[in-house]
């Protein structure tokens, strides 16, 4: 049985090697939805499979018919015990835009004051390789390890697409006891977080057409609809005056978390005042008579990601814009379903469209319900006492306000009980520009994957 | 005297020259806001003296100092009679952006189907040659003209900045009985148009900004203040739900018009219909309970220009964007000061910021008032005679929703009756990609031109 120890030595003996598999991977940009990133998508699958063979793993690469054929990598690894395990992780990275933003290259990793930055650094090729090199080290050592099953997609920023239409159909190559997944964060201080609940996600594109082309502000300021103004006015009707979602229905089914669930949750939470110092400014969003962890663990939300029509250069430039768009995205909580929730906010809108504009809705995807776990299951228990291993603080309990869409589904298809546990941080700044991820987090992921494996080996 | 076929045959004779120079000024890409540009405004000023010397204009460039240094063109030509003409017109041009738009190169003159198209093929450098072009007629045929004084600036999209600091000063130098403008549009099915009044205008740029980078809308959903749905509350609240502008104070100063100036406004209005089939939309816009002259000539605007925050690409990027941005342009009616105006929008903004967001206002000017002219004046029965003889509808009154900033200003310096005919169409598309003019339209500006300086020089 491996010690806190073991992780540690192995990374030193073998930094350089561990770097640069890491860092081939990172170099490749992964975008998974982005056409012209496909081929990349398709050596980071065939580099996965390289780099898992000699370990003993069988490796098949799938490539999901419909949307884009970005391969998935299955791969297996019969061990010791009667456990099986499967391990789900993604290759796939959000677009590196805005690249104005990156002091060093998004694609070619750079390691400074012992963080790697790239994108994809932490969120999820480092929490992958973090978890694979665990696996080698045990391998290696000889020492033993469940049976393993690894599920390596290339879709996880866009909802899964494939994986999600070819689960159902793999369910035996799935079926598992225990479903591991690298791909959430520590709490405060960096203290072991395991994750109880996340939400649910799904997305659209809102388009607001009014005039032909862009006209002139003054010939036809007065009389011409803006459709700026439009989706402003559009956007603005989508929450009330205390922040609380103003969509009918769109409530209905959330369910309140219990005294346990909220008293746990409440442990991991930080100050207002932290959360300024680390984000920039006060935690003012969501419903404002609720407290900070209802609002990002229990509850939903609507997001304006981004809002884009007419001029935007420098100075001036004195347009009623012929359309404005806003791309926007919800947080589900158990019981919603995404369909149900899109329809409503589309008939909110749909209602209030004002005179002369017209309506466009595109780019919605099918989305993934959240859930929660019971915090008193077997797993969990040698999950907290693994981590209690790692840091005398033990773990917490965490209802994570993001999404891993794909869980809820191989949760249901594997049979398995999910296990999250991962090492993000937030100032690896995942999804945005200098993504990075700490050579300790690196390791803790290591040392979680040693202990964690040879727990459920025996 | 020059009958209304003179100029029709000048062009016709001199056709292939007479778009040899007109092209060679639309080929210089003169974005009077744009740094990189100045060097090709310098070469427009340079390419009007070259043009205006051999007609026996005594031509200076002036520098204005302060902001942008985009050279004025000042001519001046002794001529018959005592009248003194001022002709005011402007060589820069809108930004030519969205590029994508263009079907021919904004910036390479395309003739198709009888019209030019460029960027500035009407605004206004087609309409400052359609004129220039019937002075050099009258010259070259040996015809009488006013001493006439030439002011040709490049910031007219831009606010005037550098006239509007210089023009006091040159008081003696600008001093005339007439200030004619080519700038603005013939009324509906063509018919002529004496611009009667003009909307003010003064623009901004309001950025909401909050956490300190683009943050995961999972992670933080329901925590950080979305600085894109604060935007759009804050857009939102400008205008009440009948389209009337909701700022406290903005609209105090405006002053009705007259029954005379209301009837004669509309005469020159188009229906709903033949709006929406010229637009693509309804005029659906300004306040509901006024008709659509009076929402146009007679009230002021708020208008969103651009609004801008957060991912715009293809798919999904599920963050919550640290900032976005709006630049807002107001059009203002007599009375209204630029400055009053844009106070009463910035404490309304700032009195309503949401909790945890900051706003900035940049890239605000001084603007310009608007004005309206008495309609009996002794120049404009001059017009409507001359404009009968070009067209036997004769001429409209338009009160025009536009603005050239700097005209108000020059009346004021010059103590000239301004006569603001001009030659544009709405399928011009000015400020738009595509813009263009026709040659029929380009003929009836040098008609006017000939007829109207020799109605002066007598």
């Amino acid at each position: 049985m491996p010690d806190t120890a073991f992780a540690p030595a192995y990374f030193d003996k073998n930094r350089q090697a561990i770097l640069d598999d890491w860092f081939a991977l990172l170099r490749l940009p992964t975008v998974g939805t982005d056409p012209k990133r496909l081929g990349d998508c398709a050596r980071a699958a065939a580099w996965l499979k390289k780099f898992l063979k000699p370990l003993g793993f069988a490796v098949d690469i799938i490539t999901p018919e419909g949307g884009l054929p970005v391969p998935i990598v299955l791969a297996e690894r019969p061990g010791a015990g009667a456990t099986t395990v499967l391990f789900y992780g993604h290759y796939d990275v959000q677009p590196e835009d805005p690249l104005d933003g990156w002091k060093t290259p998004p694609f070619e990793p750079t390691l400074i004051d012992g963080r790697v930055y790239a994108r994809g650094a932490q969120d999820d090729k480092g929490q992958v390789m973090g978890f694979l090199m665990g696996v080698k080290a045990l391998i290696e050592a000889g020492m033993p390890l469940p049976t393993l099953r690894l599920v390596i997609e290339g879709q996880e920023e866009s909802s899964s697409k494939g994986l999600t239409a070819l689960a159902p159909l793999l369910r035996q190559r799935l079926h598992a006891d225990v479903l591991m997944v690298s791909d959430t964060s520590s709490g405060p201080a960096s203290q072991p977080a395991i994750v109880a609940g996340l939400r649910g996600v799904t997305h659209f594109t809102l388009t607001v057409s009014g005039p032909g082309y862009d006209l002139h502000s003054g010939i036809h300021g007065g009389l011409a609809p803006n459709p700026a103004q439009g989706l402003a006015r559009l956007l603005a009707s989508l929450h009330n005056d205390d922040g609380s979602i103003a969509v009918s229905g769109f409530l209905d089914r959330v369910r309140p978390p219990s005294e346990e669930e909220l008293g746990l949750a409440r442990e991991s939470v930080i100050t207002p005042e932290a959360y300024e110092k680390e984000i920039g400014c006060p935690p003012a969003g969501g419903q404002q008579n609720l407290d900070m962890v209802t609002r990002v663990s229990f509850m939903p939300t609507i997001e304006i990601n981004g809002i884009h029509g007419g001029y935007g250069g420098p100075g001036s430039k004195t347009v009623i814009p012929s359309s404005a768009l806003a791309k926007l995205s919800m947080r589900l909580v158990p019981d919603q379903t995404p369909s149900e929730a899109f329809a409503a906010v589309k008939k909110h809108l749909t209602d209030r469209c004002p005179r002369g504009l017209t309506l466009t809705f595109s780019d919605s995807d099918s989305g993934a319900p959240g859930f929660r776990l019971p915090v008193h299951s077997p797993v969990f228990r040698l999950a907290a006492d693994v981590l209690r291993k790692i840091d005398p603080r033990g773990a917490l309990f965490h209802w994570d306000g993001a999404s891993i869409p794909i869980v809820a589904l191989l949760q249901h298809v594997s049979g398995a009980a999910p296990l999250l546990v991962g090492f993000g941080r937030e100032e690896d700044k995942i999804h945005c520009p200098n993504e990075s991820f700490g050579l300790d987090q690196f390791v803790s992921a290591m040392t979680w994957s040693t202990l964690m494996l040879s727990e459920l080996a025996v």
